[in-house]
């Protein structure tokens, strides 16, 4: 927390006390946020009600602040079996519309991955649970969380009647985890429209790489997601009848994945490095003055050991060198206890991070020949189907923009410290997306610490986290409103 | 059906014509047994007194025969919920005890698989439907209807009056579906009481290979099921925040089921084929005999092409050389769409199917050894945990035994044939369980069409295959008692 000496004069003073007076109804609005299952990832009807509703929860909230929000619908997802599901509606809200100011557009997404409590939750995923100052819970730091300090910074300013240094949009959508459908097209449509007052799009998707330590970030990686299909036939086999005679899609699809990258992480698919971006000496510097303390890190990762062993080694293979990840396989047995089961078809899951300049299309016919070659040099009778299911590009900002001063001033008067200037390893399309679409900048400016356990099982955000970070960017206003007088 | 020129001479006519004209009545009996719902499978109080109702039934039919029937408690099944359920008594049962006679055992059981009409059934799978000659229910063939055609074929010598030329036992258990629970421990304890006098034990719980032509049963494979767990940690990772650092589980553990098995389905586990029995030239001609059309069995199957061509090494590869299936993965992503999780502990399972001489402690010994090797050689950090979670014995019959005889001739007389002489690549523990226990030999006498469809959606057994059957039965008495004369 800041101490008294080191408040700022004016508004921000009051609006810092308002939010810390105000900290456990901001807390109770994230639990009724983090109530609702909006898992956008498994496509079943009854989540994707759920879904919907929590659109319709955050437009009520959006509402309730005076902003004007328009729900766009965004129409259909098709699913593999056929099947249909509606893709929640997309919110673009606006608050104020003075020429004076300047206008900052925050995007955040209000779905979560899925999350079960059977699968190792210490409480329910879905009821938000305060133990040592953490708030447990899905969706409480990816991005609920996030969304919310962004609106109760807004809505600080509003009940105690000060100006809004900024006007403010809001760009929220629903199918983040599931590859932002119909976002892309809403984004190119609303270029001239919506986007065409913004100075800035601030995204909040992501985490600072220490626990007390803030960061602003200027690039993430792409990702392009293959699934591999091997099939005998549809309905499965019996181990006693068949075991022995066939062409086993599990065997060949283990195979398959078993080709893709070697024990030391390095990718085996031919030409895969040919366009990584080498490492300059000014990138080395930047790496350099992070602070990263790689043994409190291995710790807190509860990794026993580490593929590379020093800093700039481990952050530049998350960062800026491509990484491959197997997830599963589809289609085989997965439950607990012992089944003698032959799948007769199966689905192998994997991505490849991507950074500047790999080219997705590249990649994608890269990823494939290697597996048709390596596939036809088994001479099984299966099928085989490679699909990139998913295609997303990296991303990286210049840091020397206006909003990046103003975002590393916010955080001195609220954290009293530098950030560490980072990339993230994760994919966050948007950035590009919104970079490429609107030609506005972009900024990452996360409010999460580094072991809030996103996508994963026990995920929170400390209450400190929460509530400072509805502080910066509260100050990130005022700060962008000061440069912007001086534009 | 038999023609009269071949009728034989005696009391066995007298039998068959016996059996002939009361079919009608058989048929009515397994339509009542059919009746009951005897599932073992779900653990649920409603079925388990449909269960015990059943094993009632059957006691009051032997007792109607005259048979000596002891109900022997078997205590109660734990369920992993914490609940226990009643395990259905076992029934051991006698009739007659003529030194002079051999004794001859009956295995069966009187439960069976789930069933239910909106899985797939043409007809309710409790209600015996004949269709064609064709008798659709649930337990027809699995294993009601061979139970009650050895009742038939011991009820026709009582009705007659004939004197019945072998001491009958009957073991019949409930829970054959779910591991047999209690029975091998009964069969242990009444090795010197209820199994001293028994000179051969028959079962008749498998099919044919083929629609017409008659069977024997001579071996069945064994089971070693072996999970291996690769974790690095208990929860989850993200790909994006750790893609690129970490000694993946999942890639570990492809690399380590990739190195079981190779394309042509050879097991890479060094010596595993060290104790399989070679094959002799004996042996040949007997799979040269085997009545099998491989084209059929392939179009049957649904697969586009085995990994052999002839009939002698597709029945050779799944009856007397061990495979290896990998059943799948617990711990990764198993679901449709797009996950990009890093599994931090997952679960490989996988089993190898074992044939005589295979031994299941040396197997285990190689399979680790092997696995711990794979895995040195990565030089990973992750810890890797192999267990054979489940042994099974092959087993195998000395075929030149006097009950194979007798049965050869039996149905010689019957169906005017030599029966196939084959094995069953799927484990049945209890034939292994009875010859190891009581020292007596086993025998598999099948009395259903290949296409019967045991465990599965429209189950059947032939009338024809019932009727004859409960005359093969009548007739193996009467072999097994002129050899007995010779013995």
């Amino acid at each position: 927390m800041f101490s008294a000496s080191t408040l700022p004069p004016g508004p921000l003073e009051k609006v810092f006390q308002y939010i810390d007076l105000h900290q456990d109804e901001f807390v109770q609005t994230l639990k009724e946020w983090v109530a609702v299952e909006s898992d956008s990832v498994q496509p079943v009807p009854r989540l994707r009600r759920e879904l919907l509703r929590m659109v319709g929860l955050a437009a009520d909230r959006l509402r309730g602040l005076g902003a004007r929000v328009a729900s766009v619908d965004a129409g259909f997802q098709q699913l593999s079996d056929g099947q249909t599901l509606p893709i929640p509606p997309i919110l673009l809200a606006e608050l104020g519309s003075d020429p004076k100011k300047p206008t900052v557009c925050f995007y955040g997404h209000l779905d979560v991955q899925p999350a079960r409590q059977e699968d190792g939750w210490l409480t329910d995923p879905y009821t938000l649970t305060e133990v040592d100052g953490k708030l447990y819970g899905r969706g409480t730091t990816d991005n609920k969380g996030p969304v919310l300090a962004w609106i109760n910074a807004v809505s600080a300013f509003k009940a105690l009647d000060e100006d809004l240094p900024v006007n403010i949009k809001f760009l929220i959508e629903g199918m983040e985890e599931s590859g932002s459908l119909a976002l892309e097209e809403l984004v190119r449509k609303e270029k001239s429209g919506f986007f065409s007052s913004v100075d800035c799009i601030v995204i909040s998707d992501n985490l600072w790489i220490s626990r007390r330590k803030p960061a602003l970030i200027y690039g993430t990686r792409g990702n392009s997601y293959f699934t591999v299909e091997v099939k005998c036939r549809d309905q499965d086999f019996h181990s006693g009848t068949f075991g022995g005679i066939l062409n086993e899609p599990m065997a060949d699809l283990v195979a398959l994945l078993g080709s893709l990258v070697d024990a030391s992480g390095r990718i085996l698919v031919p030409g895969i490095y040919g366009h990584v971006a080498p490492v300059t000496e000014e990138e080395k510097r930047v790496y350099e003055a992070i602070d990263l303390d790689v043994e409190e890190y291995r710790n807190s990762s509860q990794v026993k050991k580490f593929l590379f062993d020093t800093k700039e080694e481990l952050l530049m293979h998350l960062w800026r060198y491509p990484s491959l990840s197997i997830h599963g396989i589809e289609g085989a047995f997965h439950e607990p206890g012992a089944k003698t089961v032959i799948p007769g078809r199966v689905i192998g899951k994997f991505s490849i991070r991507l950074v500047p300049h790999m080219d997705m299309s590249v990649v994608e016919t890269q990823v494939k020949q290697h597996l048709e070659y390596i596939f036809s040099k088994r001479n099984s009778s299966n099928q085989m189907t490679v699909s990139m299911a998913l295609g997303l590009h990296p991303w990286i900002a210049n840091i020397s923009d206006h909003q990046y001063l103003a975002a590393k001033r916010a955080i001195k008067t609220v954290f009293g410290t530098e950030p560490d200037m980072i990339r993230d390893g994760s994919t966050i399309p948007i950035a590009k997306i919104l970079q490429d679409t609107t030609q506005k900048s972009v900024i990452m400016l996360p409010l999460g610490a580094v072991d809030d356990g996103e996508h994963s099982q026990n995920e929170k955000i400390n209450r400190w986290n929460y509530i400072e970070g509805s502080k910066l960017f509260a100050a990130f206003f005022l700060e962008m409103a000061k440069l912007h007088s001086s534009w």
